[in-house]
């Protein structure tokens, strides 16, 4: 098209692709496009706001490296992560939330029963459940992984102070689908703001900080992999998390317990010899 | 927001937003993220898909340099870029078009008549024409800043052969608002297809080829600055520019003349012995 005008940018762009382009290649473009141009005209997008959208890309990039993700920040706190979780999420299953940056492979297995908090201190909490199917039958075997931050608010990745698989462990449930491990109440913590996203958050007149939670991932073959994360329900970002992760099933409630209810048979560093905090979170994974 | 779905997820994120943000802020991070919000639930993007998107960010990102804009690429191949030019183009002024990433500032001077070819070879061009007001009145000391491709089909500041400045020049019109300037005929030339936006055009089934054009941006005192292009009518990629710069008015007939009639008291570099070309292209600008 010769006489490419603001009205017509969308249509040359169509007009463009191959005919021999992919399908879903071709129909993920085109809406990508459409929206984008649709947003320039609706706002009557200025240069000058142009060059601060590319000033802020360009502001991602100088910080982006292997243990700063400025890219999948910006997707969570605008709430792109979350929705794509959400739209993948089976109705029948436990829901999902966002997966997050910290994240790390290979975990050190950690025993039915066993304590993730190792040597740390912190409020005691025990975190059980079964992990079942959709008609409610335990799902033996089923690989939990579970991550979390360390009582000062940072994962092991961000710290220099921690190992690096503390507050991550690998569980193998038994045959009856049961977990079972203690840790410390994991704490709220602010997702980075000293980059481009928190220019953004600032700008916005919003906080960095997410409700605290407990991160799983729980595989079992033949079921849909899930992502999830449980709240307790009395922490005070539930309404606000900043990157859009609380879902009603997700939010539990972490029931104080004397120390006397401490449960035999679990291997506990140290010894539970105060009040300690007890959830019941149980999963259910949708069939693949 | 304690319960964040997939269809509250977007008036979720327009709560957060504090009641003491910029209505502007507002108004563009609204519609930005009701857009790409949309856009994720109209094409049920699935998270490979997401993860695309990151990776296509972070691969701009890796190579992303003070000589290298690719996320500035980006925009231009998704019809971005020209259609915030459009958006703000006056309809009673010269079309604008892409500035492109290779101006410079601090240009030599030209003089009115002069040679920005000097000892580069190739088909003489004689491009001229008067800067006028919307009125037709000439603009007199109107400020004109050119710049195209060497034969070569690269910009200086692409080329470690040329001099910063070669096919550069700053020339302030005369009383009479005319220019003129004695060039070689630009050439048309690929936007680089080496990185992430490369990848796009090849998925797409497109070529990362702009039409021929010199550059213009044209500066008077109380009137709207102008930065276009001017475009020969028989180039083979004026219909598929591949960042959409093309507009009717910006499409001139290049004329070729004997020798013989190439006018007198040009500064060229050497003689005018072969047929050259001609164009006349006035500008109308637009009061600020």
């Amino acid at each position: 098209m010769r006489n490419v005008t603001k009205d017509n940018i969308t249509d040359v762009f169509k007009s463009y692709m191959a005919a021999s382009t992919d399908a879903r290649t071709r129909e993920v473009m085109n809406a990508l496009v459409q929206h984008m141009h649709d947003f320039a005209r609706e706002v009557n997008l200025t240069h000058d706001e142009w060059r601060k959208g590319i000033a802020f890309l360009e502001g991602c990039a100088a910080i982006e490296s292997e243990d700063h993700h400025e890219f999948v920040l910006a997707s969570d706190v605008l709430g792109l992560s979350s929705l794509v979780d959400m739209l993948h999420s089976r109705p029948d299953a436990t829901s999902s939330s966002v997966l997050g940056p910290f994240h790390v492979s290979g975990a050190p297995p950690l025993a039915v029963g066993g304590d993730m908090k190792r040597h740390y201190g912190g409020p005691v909490l025990l975190a059980q459940g079964t992990i079942r199917d959709t008609d409610g039958n335990p799902i033996p075997n089923a690989e939990l992984d579970i991550w979390q931050t360390a009582p000062n608010g940072m994962y092991a990745s961000q710290d220099d102070e921690q190992d690096t698989f503390s507050f991550h462990g690998l569980m193998t449930v038994g045959e009856d689908g049961r977990y079972a491990f203690t840790t410390v109440k994991p704490v709220e913590y602010t997702v980075p703001s000293d980059g481009p996203v928190g220019d953004i958050l600032r700008a916005c007149g919003r906080h960095p900080w997410r409700p605290s939670h407990l991160h799983y991932i729980v595989k079992a073959p033949g079921f849909k992999t899930l992502v999830t994360e449980i709240f307790p329900e009395d922490d005070p970002y539930l309404d606000q998390d900043t990157v859009f992760g609380v879902r009603d099933d997700l939010v539990m409630t972490y029931v104080e317990k004397p120390a006397s209810d401490f449960p035999e048979g679990m291997a506990i560093s140290g010894t539970v010899d105060a009040p300690f905090l007890s959830v019941e979170f149980d999963v259910t994974l949708a069939r693949a």
